[in-house]
């Protein structure tokens, strides 16, 4: 049994503010394993855990892989070809042959919101959603509020503002409840054809304009643009939106005196923020990444039953 | 020196009886291995065991790959694109580089019969045979055996009807060679179309007709219809096949009572098996998954030099 | 801090006949480890060695990857399509993130000469060249220097043939450095089309003509021949090649008595070699591969900071 309320890790939207501060709190013990001569614990010696990954992603699934491997676990990689996904079914029988293989734990990522609740209905072990259509992405959340509040010693009352394309991003909604229930204030800044509608009553405030939404803003989080969606009709071009989006040296004048600007990467440099930026001082974009390692073991941890006098 | 009289796995029509006793009673004690709390043994560590795939199979792959981590061993995993198969000199080639690479064992599976044969006669470590076009696939036939075994508590006796097509199947023919040398019944259910000239030989009976070829069996094994064989004309439509073939819940009254299901994989829901029967309660598709697991734990242990007395 | 000048192995150009000596030397001690009932030592456990490959490598990255396990690494492997390769940034980009991910050492093979220095430049971790375009392929050369020292106790004083397309040959440029520098004599040998201009002055010969080339050398290096050039237009075609350069067991009586036949693989039989010869005893193609492995060892040990009293 893990110390988490719930078998999986499925989303922020159902873990409590206590549950989220464990988290951060595992995390930041693991990041002292990171920061040791030999970054590794035997704590999961013997466990396995799946990459069930439907979408392709370096960045997420090598985090988790190498998240596993700083436990001691044996991982497994499945790469699944989009063409076998649409079927609920084969989702199901892969869960169950996964179990049958031994998996402890399956790490999903897929393109249709619901997935990861679904393999979590389908098996009795943990299953950790990395990200499901444009549903929720909850290791990034819970890795960019570990980074706020490292940098910032709190979350409670930061003024977080989320630039992008809101409409698809898990990224964006994840953090949305996780930075609600911890008490920040969260802006959500974009083109209004990229703004899902009636998304205030997420408890945010939304702006259109990106100087007038960083104003006084303690945290700029940008979201990744995906150049794919350009042909879908409804989305400005790359050139409009770097112009009114794309942050540059000169909007920090507008922030908090303390601002952050972070990134889930990998970054279009020169389209959503300037290179010199992307490497200035104000960057976390990196220690984004490291915490993402953290983030991971933590949760591995927790699900797979770790004991708090281990 | 392995434990087997051959240093490799080909093939079971090669393989003793009290050889293959031997495997199932290796398997059992590595199955004991995977339900400790920490399933991992040191047996092999330091030994190097090389997937060498020159048709995808996810299954069979992952399988030996955790089998092999199971016991300590390190993996790797080469996949070959089907362009630089045909040559048997390349064959011969990569198995000369992966010796020198220090390989300790090779699993390979090849849409070419003999190519694991081949491959045996090239290199003077293990190889094990995952599957070699239409010819045998041992290990797959192994785990069906032990399964039987685990719910039959003999093989002997059984009446063992294998069901689908039968003329491309590895596994059908492995199992027969198999079962026939543990002293079971074997039956072959298919259309003539489906079912190789002059199989009888092989000391089986023949049904083109499901209701009368199930009728009294103790173990009903469907193998997995290739969609991709319908063009070659010779083959009846999955309409069709369904319709004389595919295995429902009526049909099990026709069998033994203590009846038992089973498919290597990954299942055609609705072709070869109704739903219902696929997760019913005589199916036992997911002990499958994990005897195979403890089939290739045993085989990696008895040909890589395990001692009786480890 | 490693035990070479340099935190990288970017090439043999900056090496020193010290420095390439002392690899030499550890990987002989590497090859001491490969010899033993468990081929594995746990000099770097903990340590995570990443393989950034930007060309495809089944044989140079299962190399780089077999040397960390043995050296108890853990490993983690980035295939990276070429699509996202040209811009330099964005390889910028993919070393902070690997770093933040935890990486201990990168491996990196690209397209383009120059990318190793680049990425080296860009982090504070060790970096290894595993090719970069047609400028060098350091461990290539290295294991190419360990095998001829292995075979002839020297390599002061040898006489050896490179023979092929030594104008696109990263492995030739490499083995002349090194070489030059331990007092080998080398000789180039290949049509002129794919001579570059000016070589000589690199200290080599340089021959048009095989038979000539050869005569009285103790060692022979066959270049692999890239099949894709031949479109280039100032490429013989494979016939005319194999007819002009292929070599044959009758050649073997110019060179030196104690004639040594190399190749880096994979082989192109019949083409740059005769099957006889590949398979002969005077070929050490076998002894590569594994001496490979021993020198990748070395380099891991001694760019990732291994103490020579450890």
């Amino acid at each position: 049994m893990g110390l988490l309320k719930n078998k999986d890790l499925l989303g922020l939207e159902n873990l409590s503010s206590s549950e989220i501060e464990l988290i951060l709190e595992t995390a930041k013990s693991m990041k002292d394993v990171l920061n040791r001569p030999i970054k590794k614990v035997p704590t999961l010696r013997g466990k396995l855990v799946v990459n069930l990954f439907y979408e392709p992603s370096t960045r997420t699934s090598s985090s988790f892989s190498l998240a596993a491997k700083r436990l001691s676990a044996d991982g497994m990689g499945l790469s699944v070809k989009n063409s076998s996904v649409s079927k609920g079914e084969s989702l199901v029988d892969t869960a169950k042959t996964l179990k049958a293989l031994g998996a402890d734990a399956v790490v999903i990522r897929h393109g249709v919101p619901g997935a990861a609740k679904l393999l979590a209905e389908t098996i009795d072990i943990p299953v950790l959603n990395a990200g499901d259509g444009a549903h929720e992405h909850p290791t990034q959340a819970l890795l960019d509020i570990y980074t706020i509040n490292e940098k910032k010693g709190d979350i409670k009352g930061q003024k977080v503002a989320i630039v992008g394309d809101i409409r698809h991003s898990r990224v964006a909604r994840s953090n949305i409840w996780g930075l609600n229930k911890l008490g920040s204030e969260v802006r959500l800044i974009g083109p209004s054809t990229l703004m899902p509608v009636g998304i205030e009553r997420m408890g945010v405030k939304v702006y259109t304009n990106l100087e007038e939404g960083i104003k006084d803003v303690n945290v700029i989080n940008l979201l990744r643009i995906q150049r794919e969606r350009q042909n879908k009709g409804f989305f400005p071009s790359i050139k409009e939106y770097t112009k009114r989006y794309g942050l540059r040296k000169e909007h920090l004048n507008l922030a908090a005196d303390d601002v952050t600007v972070m990134h889930p990467g990998p970054i279009n440099r020169g389209i959503e923020i300037s290179s010199e930026l992307a490497y200035g001082e104000e960057a976390v974009i990196e220690d984004q990444v490291t915490n993402g390692v953290a983030i991971r073991m933590a949760l591995l941890y927790l699900l797979l039953g770790g004991s708090k006098n281990e």
